[in-house]
């Protein structure tokens, strides 16, 4: 059955760029010098500087409206890329060219989860540009058309104070998730096996913001140094591998985020939490309910893991999946849950299919029956993100 | 249908433990005293010496016989474990035992690869212990039975031309199967895209050998280091991942170890190449095989990967992979190609499930046509180690 009219897409990974007065907008006025700015280098490229840092990719993988044949030239300066990037009334535009209602809109400069900001050596300059991208995803990008876009805020997470007072400030004025790394330890943060994050999980749990867990957030990518190697525009050395792997094994990386937190117990002492699994597929999801189960039902005698709680369980209540192009996840969605799967339109990024995404989406339902095809492409993201239709 | 008494199962994937003469027995005798040999110690362990280093375990994981509640302390004498563990004879008896009629043992005190032996400060030592080591899986353990082993042998991979002379050796001598590092790159070696392992691959291809990849042979597996932290009696510091976490994570090692192999574009150049995929499970193989080609299709235009061959066209001639319980991957064995699905039995580690394998293998195959389950019990295994009934 094709899609119907009336489902409404819901995309739960898409990215904006910042574009040059994010911060300068809204940081305090001592901040303004070692701030994040926009500054054209020799090269005439458009760079982020904080501090005394210089970040060279504002546009990271931004290559919508490129053709495969032209992918591998990262967008270098604002005018190298398509005005849907960074302006939000541009990217309504182009979600309605694409065939999608809604999308939720992870950073870019700052890295998915906001690790950049964990850089900066004033610590309150870290802070201030963590409310400063939040102030600017709730009030200014999403509130443009609060219809189209699901906020997303990040947290300090270099302060636990700080991260649990954040949350309730963005929460409060309407953030429907927080992105946190899918593996903090690389970050240098306590794992998710630490009691540590409780307070934070408690504040989760209470104002029911699910936590949005982007692959590569946590900084380690399989095979090479993500912020480094993937986005330079230099072919890889003889003998090194083509980013061409690392984009294949996305969903190992949140293989252990998943794993990682099945493991944890703090599932059971937080049983609201709630996890968007992002650009990591569905297709492995029953491949690792079941391989858990087994290896908690061989060693749970001796090790410190819940012995009555079966991860598959835990999986189940706890998580959600996406897809962009995934039929195996879909041939095996009953295996999956039906009410945990949701799409991922992934723009501006190569992996995205704009503007054809809803066509693309269409024929990957073409077998699914129109009320699971409509909670996949809409109802379970409006569920988990408590996004209702206006 | 239950299993038919005429399959015979085969297991690509159990594991010998290394008596004291192995090296004793077998090395020059210049070598008796640095080499390999076993020192009790004061807590009255055995321990391997190599040169001045000492190794503590010398069982690693041999659990068999002992039920899960009794996991967890690893056996730290050889009389800690039952005589199949490092006897030959009593091995082939506890596979009566088990209904197992034929097993691939990969080596214990030497890393599943060899890597230990990369370890000798004088390399003459280290390359005289891989063949020590090979002649005693041949000679000694396999010949003992030579219906009942699959022969395997290790190269010395740190000299290339050393590492073929000793492949052509084994390879004349019986040997089946080679153990390479699934990710040789961790070891300090050159990655599966490197041209410098062609004249290996040329003479794989030229005897039909296989190579068995093993999970963690590379020595890298996600939440801590193997070596240490998984086989120490101790449970983990608070806010550390326990062994479980890393135990459910095995497949995303092999999942990088076929992704990098996959865009390598060694497969093309040696189109005779096979691998086994060692204790990852199968479940997974169809996503990743639909992601990769999708990562293919979008961005060959300029990365350097062929631009002419589907990687699932690879993975689906190149690629044996093995499972003990997934049951996900064996309701989507068509996906996964049913002449390409080995089983394992991991004796003596506590993944095993002996004395019940052959029950457990057979309630596994229980929704599967019997010309199928002989495949995967028996026949592919035949086929790609070339180890045909006698």
């Amino acid at each position: 059955m094709p899609l119907q009219d009336y489902m409404q897409i819901i995309s739960v990974d898409d990215h904006l760029i910042e574009h040059p007065r994010v911060f300068a907008d809204r940081l305090p006025r001592k901040f303004l010098d070692a701030g994040p700015r926009i500054v054209e280098d020799e090269q005439r490229r458009h760079v982020w500087h904080m501090e005394d840092q210089v970040f060279p990719y504002i546009g990271l993988n931004a290559v919508a409206g490129k053709t495969p044949e032209e992918f591998g030239m990262e967008p270098l300066r604002f005018d190298d890329m398509i005005p849907g990037c960074y302006d939000p009334v541009e990217r309504v535009k182009d979600m309605d060219l694409d065939g999608i209602q809604a999308a939720c809109c992870f950073p870019s400069f700052p890295g998915f989860g906001g690790r950049v900001f964990m850089r900066a050596k004033d610590p309150e300059l870290g802070l201030a540009c963590v409310r400063a991208w939040n102030d600017f995803s709730i009030d200014e990008w999403s509130a443009s058309a609060p219809d189209r876009f699901v906020p997303l805020a990040l947290l300090p997470l270099w302060d636990l104070d700080e991260a649990v007072a954040e949350l309730r400030r963005v929460a409060a004025k309407g953030a429907r998730t927080v992105s946190f790394p899918d593996s903090p330890v690389p970050l240098g943060l306590p794992s998710f096996h630490d009691d540590h994050w409780g307070p934070l999980w408690d504040v989760l749990e209470e104002t029911g913001v699910p936590v949005s867990l982007h692959f590569g957030s946590g900084s380690f990518v399989p095979g090479f140094n993500f912020s480094a190697a993937a986005l330079s525009p230099n072919p890889p050395a003889p003998g090194q591998a083509p980013p061409a792997t690392s984009f294949a094994l996305y969903a190992t990386n949140l293989m252990w985020s998943t794993v990682d937190l099945l493991f944890s117990g703090q599932l059971q002492k937080h049983p609201g939490l709630k996890f968007m699994l992002s650009e990591g597929g569905i297709g492995w999801l029953p491949y690792i309910a079941e391989r858990a189960d087994w290896v908690w039902g061989r060693h749970r005698y001796y090790q410190p893991i819940d012995f009555d709680t079966r991860p598959s369980e835990l999986l189940r209540k706890h998580f959600w999946g996406c897809y962009i192009d995934d039929q195996f996840g879909l041939t095996n969605r009953h295996a999956i849950g039906v009410d945990r799967i949701c799409v991922e339109i992934d723009y501006p990024h190569s992996d995205s299919m704009w503007p054809n995404s809803r066509k693309v989406i269409a024929e990957s339902l073409l077998d699914v029956p129109d009320d699971e095809a409509h909670q996949i492409v809409e109802l379970n993201a409006r569920d988990v993100f408590d996004f209702p239709r206006s």
